[in-house]
């Protein structure tokens, strides 16, 4: 291929060798870079585009960590070969999509069809890059992962979730009889009619008071989010996210082509005063707000009332539609009650909520539910419609019977116990054996999550690596970025929600032994880093 | 408003009316017409836009199918006033959004906000239908329902089903202490293994040989259409559909901005020799072909064995993807064993096939797969990844335990028996009531429906209003063609299914008077029909 069509852009916030990478891999998919080709030498390219040795390096390795190339010092770097449809066949591993960048097309017009789509999500590399710190650490300890938002699973309430199948499977029997459509495609889009004439209630504790025909089941925040950004985001479309926000909502909102913008925040969540001096003037198209309010992914803050009463006022005042996801509310910290949310109050339907299960009963059951407006909810259940019709019924009866039962109340006890000690745990930790380093942190009120700023000087993808070397998964702070955001500080997402108090001290130390490493080495930017030899 | 803004085509297959109707809708979303406002006199209009009244009438009728204007004659049409928030909280219909027009907005944001969603898809026009079907009937006997594509619910096995939501909470208690993230959110996109290794030896029978790594589990085939066009159809992109087709895929083709091309058919199915004719010569860009080559929908033609291999062939030589949706493979009334599928015999991965478990479990199960080549896989994979990450564990899992006993097979025999049954008394009253008529069908081989084809000069809409006065919903074939359909037969779909042997006699009796009364009156589209006073 010819190197010079590359064209690299410094005013964006993308990183020069992400943008590099970027383009390399989508030569590849588009047959101008062939499997197993050699790239040029590092020097070599870097002259060529104007660019510094390290940035091509670090290029380099990010096409490793996607899974396309390898290479080692002194030995270049080479594009891995095709797999081929017989090879993936073979493959014993179950999961060949998740841990790797697609298998390469074997044909002309799959090469053709594939340069179409897009470049791989946040989400997708995020998986890559634990695959990744699995593959490096080869000591006798397992790796520690704090990379995955994942809730303990000890604390799945199984034998109860099996009962409320059976439950769920004698109800869906009896009713039948009564109701001989309730399992047939005419029913309601918005889902089965007891888990949300049992919603209407329970959401009241959350301060909202709505009737079931404005509650539509979902197939967990995920679904939802993508049916807000599908009913309403036009490409170019703006939405205000914090400067770090939740992985996955990022990937939907810009595989829209949403446009995104960076508010700042801090240890009350959404600095909801910078945010109106981004908004300038009302604008005739509704602009978006996407926020966590109750534990806030990744940093675990939650917005504090006053400024849940200032975005309601700021969202009439400027035209904005707010997506509210609160996926982490019954997981607080502070309080005997969850904090009302930002929908509580909101006159004019400008409030669009999301409720997912996952993290009470356990991520793999898919189950959640959006709230809004009927007018919104009408085109809202429209997408539903087209996307998959309508949410399961038999999973939504067994998600009744598992909520509505005095036991899950206890477990929500039991898990919000279980989480604060946890958080504990870690911030001890973080205070006895980083602080020194000139990290920071705010100290998580709700959720998994907790944010660790690390040194400006720091780049946080030499510390993700380190980390790996010390047999700890991290997640980079990049990876909950807007792509668009115009600077940002280094950090990393550390979960602790599922891990036992002896992993959480022994992964901090870990990731001690890391930074103590790369302060050592000087600013732990100056120095190439292309080692791998995946 | 002004009027002479409204601008209609005759050249394309989308009838003026039914344009006109549309333009009023989005003058209404827009604010340019007021709820409640009176729209002009019919002769006034139509003078104004050079059109006969007669289509004016009719597309006034149209706003009052979709609820969005109310009239009666002498009296003038108005639009309806806006349905509030609080008013359409006491409403105590729960299905707000599927039987009527979405609730106006309250504000100008939302009425903003609703000028860029789509106009109503064929899906949601259907059951408007049936619901003023059901509102002009007034007798004692109840309406007959032809028009809704639903299996007989006295045939779903539901004390089975219970046994297999029980099973699968035994299994995912006891699979829980072996591997603790089978729940977790790293768990593969692909959904549940064990439905998934059931899986790649149960389509062995529909002569599909692949590894468990190429099936992912949706949400039934809605879902797999949905993940299909979000992965590969671009705005323009081209697909070949039969001429009449599945409801629910051509909305999804169109929201996605698809070119739809119309393939003529006969009763073994897609007319591939015409369609080369349409192909002219292969593109870079690979086109797409939409069919359901067993059972197809809405006709019940089978694909023959011949021209199966014929759009393998065309396939390879024109770049071109099949989507092979064999949703009624299973409900076959010719031979001992499904038709090979298209899969068979394709080597280059042209072909992505969905497959559903609606049909034989229950539509409210929402669950399905589709399988691809890997590479085409890992595509759809991500997006289902960003849709809903993947489909419910607990779900899939019971649905294995269900399909994999052999009470599912005798469950097969039964619903092919009966169905077929239900076909043959079905034909033999069109046969003996309404041949008479002019009326033509193809003899359905598989699945739910028959093709109704009426006189050419018949309008079939007078014929779907005159059967509804009648007692009997019936679906108007135009709901199956793509808009950009340049002409097309008038036909009715009508479902044998879910209906008892009596019911099928009397409903074909109803259809038989109103088609006397028609052919009475003349061609059926002299007569102005604008009475309605919903």
């Amino acid at each position: 291929m010819d190197y010079s069509t590359i064209s690299l852009q410094k005013e964006v916030s993308e990183p020069l060798y992400r943008q590099l990478a970027d383009q390399l891999q989508q030569a590849l998919a588009r047959g101008d870079l062939r499997p197993a080709e050699q790239l040029p030498p590092i020097r070599k390219l870097a002259q060529l585009l104007s660019i510094s040795p390290i940035t091509v390096s670090q290029a380099y390795e990010e096409l490793a960590l996607m899974g396309v190339a390898s290479g080692s010092v002194g030995r270049g770097t080479f594009l891995l070969p095709l797999v081929t449809a017989a090879s993936t066949s073979q493959r014993p591993d179950d999961q060949p999509f998740s841990n790797a960048h697609h298998p390469s097309a074997e044909h002309t017009w799959m090469a053709t069809l594939m340069t179409q789509t897009q470049s791989v999500a946040r989400s997708a590399r995020l998986q890559q890059l634990l695959q990744r710190a699995a593959q490096r650490w080869h000591e006798a300890s397992p790796l520690i992962n704090f990379s995955s938002g994942n809730p303990d699973a000890g604390l799945f309430a199984l034998d109860r979730w099996h009962l409320a199948m059976n439950q769920a499977g004698v109800s869906l029997q009896s009713e039948q009889g009564r109701t001989p459509n309730i399992l047939q495609y005419g029913a309601s889009v918005l889902g089965d009619s007891s888990l949300r004439a049992f919603l209407v209630t329970y959401v009241q504790r959350y301060g909202i008071h709505v009737p079931m025909e404005q509650i539509l089941l979902t197939n967990g925040t995920q679904q939802g989010l993508d049916l807000v950004a599908r009913s309403f985001l036009l490409p170019g479309a703006t939405v205000f996210v914090d400067q770090f926000s939740y992985i996955a909502a990022l990937d939907i909102f810009e595989q829209y082509g949403a446009h995104l913008q960076s508010v700042p925040f801090d240890e009350h969540g959404m600095r909801v005063d910078l945010l109106e001096e981004l908004l300038v003037a009302p604008q005739p198209q509704p602009r978006f707000i996407y926020t966590i309010p109750t534990g806030h992914s990744p940093s675990g803050a939650c917005l504090s009332e006053d400024r849940r009463a200032q975005l309601r006022d700021l969202a009439q005042r400027y035209n904005l539609l707010i997506i509210e996801d609160d996926a982490f509310n019954e997981l607080y910290y502070q309080g005997k009650t969850p904090v009302p949310a930002i929908w509580c109050g909101e006159t004019e339907g400008r409030v669009i909520y999301l409720k997912s299960f996952s993290k009470t009963i356990f991520p793999g059951v898919r189950s959640g539910c959006l709230i809004a407006h009927p007018t919104l909810l009408s085109v809202i259940a429209r997408r539903k419609q087209l996307s998959d019709r309508t949410s399961s019924i038999p999973l939504a009866r067994a998600v009744f019977y598992y909520i509505d039962a005095s036991a899950y109340e206890h477990e929500l006890l039991r898990a919000r116990s279980t989480y604060r000690h946890r958080r504990d745990i870690l911030l001890a930790a973080l205070e006895r054996e980083v602080k020194t380093f000139g990290c920071s942190w705010i100290i998580p009120q709700a959720g998994f999550n907790l944010l660790l700023f690390l040194p400006a000087h720091l780049d946080e993808m030499r510390v993700v690596e380190e980390a790996a070397a010390h047999g700890l998964a991290v997640a980079p702070g990049y990876f909950f970025t807007p792509m668009s955001a115009l600077k940002r500080q280094p950090a990393l997402r550390l979960i602790f929600a599922d891990k036992s108090p002896a992993l959480l001290e022994e992964g901090i130390l870990r990731l001690a032994s890391a930074l103590r490493i790369l302060m050592q080495t000087g600013s732990g930017q100056d120095l190439p880093h292309f080692t791998t030899g995946v």
